[in-house]
C-alpha cells in the first residue's frame, strides 16, 4: 500500500498543500534586520482595529490599538511575496553563514553507501527530490557545531537571529509603550533575562543549557533555540508508516504543522522510501528536522532487530546527516542491565527505539551498540552539527509504570552520555516521558536537571491519565503545560489519534494548537518577558467586542471565527456589542462598561481612594446596614467633589 | 426565536434524545444494595475479554480479566431495564427517605406568586411538564438540610448511598484481589481515608468540608457528594438563551451531558419560558441541578438590573426551591466597596451575576441586597435543603486580572457568608475563577481554604491562557486538573465554544469528557483510593492488544473506536496484535512481549536480582567493554541455575 501511494506522486507533479499557503487574517509577514543585511528575522505582525471611545460631547474618538508581533514558525509558506515550489525546496537562508566560517568542505559524492545506492537506482527517479547541491562536511579536524563556536566566544549569525526572534514582541511593545502589565512568573530557578541578547544566546549554548539544531546540510532553516531560558518550543511528528501516506502528504503535514506552530518536526517514517521522503521534507522545512535513525536502520534489516549492526547504523547516521537532519534521537541509554527492570511493568517497553535496542541486547548478550559506540556517533555529529536528542527508550507507557527504576536508571545514563557529548562539543537535549500522574511530574524535571546538568529537556506530554483514548492530546497537554512550567524546553506533541491510529491533517492541527497553548501557558507561568502581551491584547479585544481582533489574535483564527458564525453567522454580529451567550440585552461585559462609565461620571478615582483606606478586615464584622450607609456616603462624597 | 422554538415542542410529543438512551458497550447497569433494600446504588460494570497466555506445551490458556466498575452519572437513561418517558420524568428514588424523616409538609399551593401565575396561564399548557406531585417544605421550625442531620449525628440514606458510590471500584477490586499498584498521592493536606464509610460521609458533611446537594423537591436524584476528600466532580451547563434552543433540546443536553459524566448540571437559561424549561430539566435529572436565580429575576424585570428588588428575588428563590433546584449560585459577595476595584481591569466584571449586582449597587447607592438579606436566603434554603454556591461575581476574566484585590476581597466576604450559612446549617460551596496563569492557581486554593474554612471549592477552569479561543476547554482543562489536584471539589466545565458561541451537543460532550479526564487526573494526583484501577485495566488491555477492552474502558468508547477504524477499519484489526502506528512487523509492544518471553526463558528473575545488587553509580564509570562482558556473565550465571 505504501508503495502504491508513494508512486502516485511523481516529482514533476508535486504541489504544495494550498491550505498551508494562505496568509493569516490581518497579518503581515515582516522581517526585522539584524547587525548585517542577511540577518532578516521573519515574524508575523497582526494588525488590530481601533477602539471607539465615546467623548463627552457625544462624538466618538477612535483610539489606535498597536499591532502585535507573534513568533512565526510557518516560514516562507505564509509569505505572499515568496513563490513556493516544493519541487525546488526553500531558499538557503544560512548558506553564506556556513560558507564564511570556512570550516566545511563540499563532498563530491555522498559518504553513505546507502545514499549512493539509492541515488544510482533509476527506478526511484520519479520519486526523487532533484537536489542540485552537494552535501557538506566539516573539514578534517574541524568541529562545526554551534556549541563549539559558542565555547570559543563566537556569536554566530544563527545566534543573533535567535536573539531577535525570541525578543521581538517585547522590544516592539517597549517602543510603542504598550507593554502593559505582566505577572511576575515562578520559574523554579531558570534564569531568563528581561531582554534576550545575542551574547545571552551564546552563553546559554556554551553552558549546554540550550541547543540550536542546525545541520550544515540544512541551510534552509530559520534558526531557533531550545532551552529553559527561552520560549517553550513544541515538536510535531510526521512520517509515513507501512500502512499509509505518500511523500506529498508528508510534505503537506510538514507545512500544515509549522503553519500552526510546530517549532521542529520529527520525521518518524517507517514505511517505504524513507530516504526519498526525508529529502523532500528537509528541503521544504524552515524548521529543524529530527529523526530516529534506528527506525530506518531497522527497515534496512527487514525489521529484524537482532540483525542490526553498528555498521548499518553508522551508515544510516551519515546518510541522514548529509541530507540535513538537525537532530537524532539515539536510544543509547537502554543498557542491558536496565532491561530486566521492565519485565514486571504493566506496559513493558513502549518506545519503539527502546524495544528494538532491548531486543538487540538480549539477542546478542551484549551491551547496546549505541552506548558502546557513543563517541564515534559524537564524531559524526560534530562533522555536520547534528544535535543529540538522547532517547528515553525506557519511558513509562502507563501511569502505573511512571518514575520507576528502569526509567530513572536510564536517565542517569543519559546524564553520563551528555557529558561525553559535551566533551566533543556536540549539542544535546534529553527526552523524557511519557505517562506520569500530575504529582509525579516535577520529580522528572528535578532529576533531569540534576543528572543531565541542565541540558534541555524534551518531553512527550506527559499524559496524566490513561483512561481517555481519543483525547490524549488533552491528557498530555495538561502534563506538557506543567512540565514546561517546571523547565522543560520542548514539548513533543500528541494528537487525538495517539494509541489509536494515524493522525490526519485535522489531528495534526489539533495536536499542534493544543501544544502551542500548553507551551504558552508555561511561558506565562515562567514569566517569560513579554509572554503576556498577546493575552492582554486578545482580552482587551474581547472586552471591547472587537470580534475580528479576538479571532485574529488567537492561535487558530479560522476555528474561532467558524465557532462564532455557527451561532451568529451575520457579518453585522461581528461588530455587535454582545455575544451569543447572553444576547443583546443581558450581557455582563456590556454592563461592566456601563459600570465603568458610571464610575467615571461619579468620580470613581476618588471613591477608590476612599475605599482603599478602609481597613477591610474590620469592615467584615459590621452589619449590612452600616455598609449600605457608608456606601452611599462614599458616592455622595465623590459626587460633591 | 426562543418563543418559536419552544412552541415547537408540545408536552404530549416530547421525546428523550435517542443517543442518550443507548447502553454503553460491554457494560451492564448494576445496583449495589446497602443496609436497606431501597438503597440501591447504580454503577456501570464493564466486562473485559480474557488474555490469551501461551503455555509451554504450545497450547493457549485464557486468563480472565476482572470486570471494572465505574462511577456512573448517566442515571436510568443508560439502563435498558427502565422505560424512559421524559413526559413522566424519573422515578422518585428518595421519596420514602424524605417522608420517613417526618419533617416536611406537602403544600396545597405553590408558595411563589410567580409559580402560581405561570400555572394559571392556560397559554402555557402545551409547554408545561405535567407534574402530579405537590411541592414540599420543611415543617415550621424544622431544618431539612443534610448538614443539619449530619450535625445531629444522623447518617441519612443519602449518605450511605454516597459511601457505596464513592467506594465501589475499590471494594470490588479488593474482593477480586485485582487492586494492583497505585502510586501514593500528594493531596496537600486533604484527608481521604482508604475506605469511605457512611460515617465518614456524615462527618465530612458535618464539618462543612463536603455538601450533598439534594433538595427535598428533587427526589429523583441519585445522591452525590462534593468535597475535597471525595472524587473530584464536574458540572455541565445547559440552558436556553434569548438566541436559541427549545425545551426538548435542553433536556437532550442534560441527558447527553450526564451520559458522558456530568455530576451536576446547571440550568443557566436566560431566554423564554425559563420556569417551564427548568421543570422539565429537574424532573428528568438524576443529578443535582443548580441555577443562578438572579438570571431569571432579571428576566422578570425585563433585563433592567436597577429594577431588581429583594421581593422579586425572594419569590424567584422560592419558585425554584419548590421546583427542586439543588443549589443556588448567589452573588452575595459583590460588595459596593469592591466594585471600584474592577474599574482598571483589562476585562472588568465578566460574571453575569456579578455585573448585574454591581450595576444594581451603583444605581441605588446601596449595598448588594443579596448580602443584606443573606440570612433570609438561609431561611429559604434550609426549608428545602438548597445548597449555596456562593458566586464569584468578581472573578478575573483575563490572565491580566487574575488574583487581584477585587477577586480576593470578594473571597474574604464569601468566607464570612459561609459562616453565616453554617450557623443556619445550610450547606455551602464557594465558586472560584476564571482566568489564572498556572503559577498563580495554587494561591487561589490556599486562600479559599483559609478564608472559607475548607468549604468545598467549585471553580470554572481556570483558563491558563487567553490566546486560544476555540480551545478553551483545553486552556481551562489544564487549570482545572491542577486546581482539582490542589483540593477543588468540583470543576465547572468549559466547552470549545466558550467566548464564541452557544455549545451544541458535540461541544457539550467534548467539554464534559475534557473535564472528566481532568477530574480523574486530579484524583490520581491526590491518590484517591482505587482511582488508578481504571488506568491500570486500560493500560493492560492496551499492552495486550485487547482493542475492544481498551475502547470500552475509556471515557468515550465511541470516539476511540471511530479513530481506530479510520486507519484500520476491518473487524479483524481489532484482534490484531499490532496497531496502525507501526504496522504488523515493527511494533514496540510486540517486541516487548518477545523481550518478556525471552526474559522468562532465560531466568530473568535471577538476572534481575543480580542486577539489583550491582552498585549502579559505580558502574557508570566503567568502560563499555566491561559492561558487555558483565552482561554476558549475568545471563550465563542465570542460565546455569
Amino acid at each position: 500500500m505504501g508503495e502504491q501511494l508513494s508512486n502516485k506522486i511523481l516529482s514533476r507533479d508535486a504541489k504544495a498543500d494550498s491550505a498551508s499557503l494562505e496568509s493569516f487574517p490581518s497579518s503581515q509577514k515582516i522581517h526585522v534586520t539584524g547587525s548585517r543585511d542577511d540577518i532578516r528575522v521573519a515574524m508575523r505582525e497582526i494588525s488590530l482595529s481601533p477602539t471607539p471611545v465615546a467623548q463627552k460631547d457625544g462624538s466618538t474618538r477612535m483610539e489606535e490599538n498597536p499591532s502585535v508581533r507573534v513568533y512565526d514558525t510557518s516560514g516562507p509558506y505564509s509569505d505572499p511575496a515568496v513563490d513556493i515550489d516544493i519541487r525546488k525546496g526553500l531558499a538557503s537562508l544560512r548558506e553564506a553563514w556556513i560558507d564564511e566560517r570556512n570550516d566545511t568542505e563540499i563532498l563530491s559524492i555522498n559518504s553513505s553507501e546507502y545514499s549512493r545506492e539509492r541515488l544510482e537506482d533509476e527506478t526511484l527517479n520519479q520519486l526523487r527530490f532533484d537536489l542540485k547541491r552537494s552535501p557538506k562536511r566539516a573539514k578534517a579536524g574541524k568541529n562545526v557545531t554551534q556549541l563549539h563556536y559558542a565555547r570559543q566566544g563566537i556569536i554566530t549569525p544563527e545566534m543573533e537571529y535567535i536573539a531577535i526572534r525570541e525578543n521581538m514582541s517585547l522590544q516592539q511593545a517597549r517602543e510603542q509603550g504598550s507593554l502593559g502589565h505582566q505577572h511576575p512568573g515562578d520559574s523554579f530557578g531558570a534564569n531568563t533575562p528581561t531582554e534576550i541578547t545575542p551574547e545571552f544566546v551564546r552563553a546559554e549554548v556554551a553552558a549546554g543549557r540550550a541547543i540550536i539544531p542546525a545541520n550544515i546540510n540544512h541551510p534552509e532553516i530559520e534558526p531557533m533555540i531550545i532551552g529553559r531560558n527561552f520560549l517553550v518550543k513544541i515538536n510535531g511528528n510526521i512520517g509515513n508508516s507501512a500502512l499509509g501516506s505518500s511523500i506529498e502528504e508528508e510534505v503537506a503535514k510538514l507545512t500544515w504543522g509549522i503553519r500552526w506552530g510546530a517549532d521542529t518536526m520529527m520525521d518518524l517514517s517507517t514505511g517505504k522510501n524513507i530516504h526519498e521522503t526525508r529529502e523532500w521534507i528537509v528541503r521544504n522545512s524552515p524548521v529543524p528536522v529530527g529523526t530516529v535513525p534506528i527506525y530506518q536502520a531497522l527497515e534496512k534489516v527487514d525489521g529484524i532487530a537482532e540483525n542490526l549492526t553498528w555498521e548499518i547504523f553508522r551508515d544510516t547516521l551519515i546518510e541522514q546527516a548529509e541530507q540535513g537532519v538537525d537532530y537524532f534521537t539515539i536510544h543509547a541509554g537502554v543498557l542491558l542491565r536496565y532491561v530486566p527492570l521492565t519485565a514486571k511493568r504493566v506496559t513493558g517497553i513502549v518506545s519503539r527505539g527502546g524495544s528494538i535496542m532491548a531486543k538487540w541486547c538480549l539477542a546478542h548478550h551484549q551491551e547496546n551498540f549505541l552506548y558502546t559506540h557513543f563517541e564515534e556517533i559524537c564524531e559524526i555529529c560534530k562533522a555536520y552539527d547534528v544535535s543529540f536528542s538522547l532517547g528515553d527508550g525506557l519511558r513509562p507507557g502507563s501511569i502505573a509504570d511512571a518514575n520507576d527504576e528502569a526509567q530513572y536508571g536510564e536517565l542517569e545514563t543519559l546524564g553520563e552520555l551528555t557529558k561525553i557529548a559535551w566533551k566533543h562539543d556536540v549539542q544535546v537535549m534529553i527526552e523524557g516521558p511519557g505517562h506520569v500522574p500530575m504529582h509525579m511530574i516535577k520529580d522528572n524535571m528535578e532529576k533531569q536537571l540534576k543528572h543531565c546538568e541542565e541540558a534541555p529537556f524534551y518531553t512527550l506530554g506527559p499524559l496524566t491519565t490513561d483512561i481517555a483514548p481519543g483525547y490524549d492530546h488533552i491528557t498530555s497537554g495538561i502534563g506538557a503545560a506543567m512540565i514546561g512550567w517546571y523547565g522543560t524546553a520542548m514539548l513533543c506533541y500528541v494528537t487525538p489519534k495517539e494509541h489509536l491510529g494515524l493522525p490526519n491533517k485535522d489531528d495534526v492541527k489539533t495536536g499542534i494548537i493544543t501544544y502551542k497553548l500548553a507551551a504558552h501557558a508555561a511561558d506565562l507561568a515562567k514569566g517569560h518577558p513579554g509572554a503576556q502581551l498577546r493575552d492582554n491584547a486578545l482580552s482587551k479585544a474581547r472586552f471591547e467586542f472587537r470580534w475580528e481582533d479576538q479571532f485574529n489574535l488567537g492561535l487558530d483564527p479560522d476555528t474561532a471565527r467558524a465557532f462564532h458564525d455557527e451561532t451568529l453567522p451575520k457579518e453585522s454580529a461581528k461588530v455587535a456589542h454582545f455575544c451569543s451567550m447572553c444576547g443583546p440585552k443581558f450581557c455582563s461585559m456590556k454592563i461592566t462598561q456601563e459600570v465603568r462609565d458610571y464610575a467615571a461620571e461619579n468620580g470613581f478615582e476618588v471613591a477608590e481612594q476612599a475605599v482603599r483606606m478602609i481597613d477591610v478586615e474590620s469592615e467584615m464584622k459590621q452589619k449590612s446596614e452600616e455598609f449600605r450607609a457608608r456606601g452611599s456616603e462614599i458616592y455622595l462624597e465623590a459626587e460633591t467633589k
